[in-house]
């Protein structure tokens, strides 16, 4: 078979130099991946019913594995632990195409892939890693169950010990023990990681995982086994989600996922882990690396469809002016601008995020002895998760409405990368319920800080100094209190694109909100009633946390730009994300006297004046975003 | 065949008042026609690919029109004009089963036969109206062009008198000149109303509509017709939209919908409106219709939404606390109560402002000389039906993720309503073009009556008096400007509950903004550039105007409200509609004096406080809204 690879493509040298940028450290890696990606097949017809769209996901996802591309960085064995970086790039480049090969490659390699590399141990390497590389065992990921979706501690599904037999006996207790939404299970998995309660002699030893063969290798299921087919979805179409019930299947006892809490041969539970919670958090920690791919593929779809609609707003011209005889280019109305500049401005940010949260992934995933750094990424992975996928589902509605008529065709691709990016804000952790986990981090951090401040005497500090230590510093620390220094001494006399001026309110906002709120949940103590009035104010400082974190990547990945071309689109691009960000707050800052109201009118002009100020820069802007005119797929570009 | 009609339904008492109260001067009308509507294959089967979706949708409208309930009100001769009041109804109740077959139905007896009874005469009803009221003959509405979506005013298409032969030639000029979009093209349509320049004699008269067979009675496609099928779409899986394409087909000169302007046997062009804008817009002017009925539907999807999300919430638990051990309802959260319930209150203002859109549709459709009030109602159904669609988006999404992964099946209904109303945005007028329509109208009465005050040597007005005079009012105005005139006297010292104060904000809101666009658009005259920077404001104004046209229809139903159960739940939900929308915009009303930085804090606690008030009304709120349980179809409620 002869695969179609990337051709080259024409750029303007702004567009190849912000491609550069956004690429970061990983931009060579990236471009050297792109170039080796097969991109026959890379989007599915839309017209495909429900059996056609599986079977073609299956075989792309084959043939993407055929190429090499997809099985880059994943481990193959116990000697082989892969490289996470790489595995993150080949999902951001399945993301490309079609969203339903993407996230079933997701479900094979990283969830159930994961699973058995970092739960399993050697003999479970050995035994499957290498057929899961090679896709020729196709397996599910069985976490979420009808009764538990976001609540995992309460999995009711067990894994029972039977001494008698030295086996495992997995059991769906209750109807709401039936796992569901689960990827490969309706049609195409063989085997599946079963996440239930663990009971031994008796004893609940909480959540572990375990192997379950759930059909032969005639394709027919295994006795024991129920599995439900969930048909039709909002998208995602090609992937085969199912149900999967078990009536006391048993299965041998090395097919329990071992590494964090196992039972011998003497029918005897150990665990490296003393604490269970610090095991459930263990097995949870597994979810990490799957939520910083769906952040990235939540952040390529909403490139593709920045892409998509401004290169449309750049040929459709409508209503003639004066001065434009044949119509004015919807490009150059000014709420078309208002539309489209501000989501490709917040698009680079997320893309300088992500490539930070990359960086730390790729550093901490095979650390030892870096809890506090983990749970730190883990934070930082499940906000930016949750922000970026909220991004791409109002990007992509915004764009689809931005294009007409057109945009609701479903050959200009816009409506499909809606309908499957839907569901991105709800799997790998309902994004509502991840925000509210970052902010109770930052809570817990919160407390911790206050408590070490006391025991070393420094109640003396000022609520100030206390303030700005307790917010989590990024890479950027420095260069941004060298910047806000700067502006704090007369913050309403500085420019509105002052970027020391821009960072300081980002941490006012963030500080002022997190220590008003852990004043209110001291106040709330256990109380449910008064801590379910707190779920907003949860949700406004996780977001004030993440706008922060993504605006102090933005800050660096400006200062280690040297391209002279890029450098200055990139502080206009900086400029509008931040104000942006203030614009859509500024009841907040006034309320809190951060900001006059005069100088509030004018966030809002400035905005205006940074999109007429990138407008010409309008092609450049999403050629950066990386993704070539060819690779789009929208007929109305052709 | 028999049909299943809708059953007893159990119903709160609470559910049941508000329903009346909903249903407004038509609530007797809506539940006699709801009680006999067939309900049988009220919804589609979601695994259906493209062709069984279409032909499905053809199936149930044929079923609804043998039934009767589908033709209420379509006029089905020259001597019967019909009751739009019935078919608006008719079409709410479409709204509630498969948004396709809705869809479909608008475009076969609003746009088809719409066109051929508004712009038609006496020849043309006779020969056309009862077929096509009977979907005997099935037609299109060719208005939009590919290079011509929302500026109908250019239109390429030409429809050229040939007196040779005493025929019209149609002909489509350019590419641009593609009909597009088209329903009941690409497979069902016999008879097409072709919008397009009519040229007698080598003079333009602008836009008029003429018939034009497209397929015979074999459904073959006529000579000189080229069809082209637009395949799959975001949604309306169901309807067969397509493009047209004329190479120089003749029809008789009859053929010509003539109402406004036709040609005569000796081939003179002759009109009853001398000005050839005049005549735009009269023919233009029968899409008010479509607009009030896609507002309906919008209105309709949105409650089907929140009707499923909220049981759903009622129903389904998650995460334990204390006093909750078996997990907490969602519905009990305050994060989810603060998702749903302002919504469910924008639903019911929104049902009000619609019945009032109604009220003038039926007094005015058949009004001879009342060509303001007709503008006006023009106005504003653009107006309620670009808020209306805005909202019914935004609300099934929420609506979707509220249900999480649940949500996102098929079976469970809320992703294929989303999709399905996404183009409502888009389709009878793209919404930003709708709302800067209402904008330009606001600010001609503000010239006019600025003209005609200056006239009446009024300039001694203050700019109060001539604010408040220039908003246009509505049915409520007396008793709003009542409750205005008290809380006027100390705004801040009102409660937030306060109505006056309430209509008080809205009213600035709209005057103060009117005022400061009309001084910039002065200022900008005909520059293209300055007139470009007004985007937002324009919107910005409209937006204000349709929140208090809104909120004055909402005040007029409590007004007319005499269930003493209903009136206190009203009043919180227009609270809750009001507050929500003043919160949405508080940073506008901090910046221009309008409320202080410590009331515009509580108004957030309050917007809680009304969610956790009603809270315990939930249910009734959605059996309100007339939906029977067993109408939602929804899986997981069963």
């Amino acid at each position: 078979m002869t695969l179609l690879m990337n051709s080259t493509e024409q750029l303007t040298t702004l567009g190849a130099a912000l491609r550069q940028e956004l690429g970061g450290e990983f931009a060579d890696r990236r471009a050297d991946a792109q170039a080796r990606f097969p991109i026959e097949n890379l989007h599915r017809d839309p017209d495909q019913d429900l059996a056609t769209a599986r079977q073609w996901v299956l075989d792309r996802l084959v043939e993407v594995g055929r190429s090499g591309a997809l099985a880059a960085g994943v481990p193959t064995s116990a000697a082989d632990p892969g490289d996470v970086t790489d595995t993150v790039i080949a999902f951001e480049l399945m993301a490309h195409g079609d969203l339903s090969a993407t996230i079933k490659s997701g479900v094979q390699l990283g969830l159930f892939g994961g699973a058995v590399a970092n739960l399993g141990t050697s003999w479970h390497h050995d035994t499957y890693l290498a057929d899961i590389a090679s896709l020729k065992l196709l397996g599910c990921y069985g976490m979420t169950e009808i009764g538990h979706g976001s609540d995992v501690f309460e999995l009711e599904t067990t894994i029972t010990y039977i001494p008698e037999t030295d086996e495992f006996e997995v059991h769906s207790q209750t109807e709401g023990a039936t796992k569901a939404y689960i990827g490969n299970a309706a049609e195409h998995g063989h085997l599946a990681v079963v996440f239930g309660q663990l009971h031994v002699r008796g004893r609940n030893y909480g959540v572990h995982a375990i192997l379950v063969p759930i059909r032969n290798d005639a394709g027919q299921v295994e006795p024991g086994v129920i599995i439900g087919d969930q048909g039709a979805k909002g998208g995602l179409l090609g992937i085969d989600n199912g149900t999967l019930r078990f009536e006391r299947v048993r299965v041998p006892r090395r097919m329990l996922l071992d590494r964090y809490g196992g039972v011998d041969e003497h029918g005897v539970y150990s665990s490296p882990l003393a604490s269970p919670s610090k095991r459930f958090f263990a097995i949870l920690s597994t979810l990490v690396r799957g939520r910083v791919c769906v952040a990235a593929a939540g952040g390529i779809a909403a490139r593709r469809g920045l892409s998509i609609a401004t290169r449309y707003a750049l040929q459709r011209r409508q209503f003639a002016a004066p001065g434009h005889p044949d119509g004015v280019l919807l490009a150059d109305y000014a709420i078309h601008q208002r539309r489209l500049l501000p989501l490709i401005a917040r698009a680079y940010a997320y893309g300088f995020a992500q490539n930070e949260v990359m960086a730390s992934l790729a550093t901490l995933y095979h650390a030892a002895d870096a809890d506090e750094e983990r749970r730190q990424l883990e934070t930082r992975a499940a906000g930016i998760k949750a922000m970026t996928t909220r991004f791409a589902n109002d990007a992509l509605q915004e764009c689809r409405e931005a294009c007409g008529g057109a945009g609701y065709l479903a050959e200009n691709r816009l409506v499909q990368l809606r309908a499957d990016a839907d569901v991105f804000a709800t799997f790998e952790g309902d994004n509502t319920v991840l925000l509210q986990q970052v902010a109770k981090a930052l809570l817990g951090d919160y407390a911790r800080i206050w408590g070490e401040l006391k025991t070393v005497d420094m109640v003396q500090a000022t609520a100030r100094v206390f303030g700005d230590s307790v917010l989590e510093r990024t890479s950027a620390s420095a260069v941004v209190e060298r910047l806000m220094a700067a502006a704090r001494r007369q913050p309403e006399h500085t420019t509105l694109v002052d970027r020391g001026w821009q960072a300081l309110l980002f941490t006012e906002r963030e500080r002022h909100s997190l220590e008003s709120l852990a004043r209110r949940a001291r106040k709330a103590g256990k109380s449910f009633d008064q801590l379910n009035q707190l779920g907003d104010h949860l949700l406004f400082v996780a977001r004030a946390h993440l706008e922060r974190i993504t605006l102090e990547a933005f800050i660096a990945a400006i200062e280690n730009c040297t391209d002279e071309q890029a450098k200055p689109v990139l502080e206009d691009l900086c400029s509008l994300y931040a104000l942006s960000s203030i614009h859509a707050d500024r009841a907040w800052f006034i309320e809190h006297g951060k900001i006059s109201t005069t100088r509030s009118k004018a966030i809002g002009a400035e905005v205006g004046a940074l999109c007429a100020q990138l407008r010409p820069d309008a092609l450049a802007l999403v050629e950066g975003f990386g993704i070539p005119a060819s690779w789009l797929g929208a007929a109305f570009l052709d």
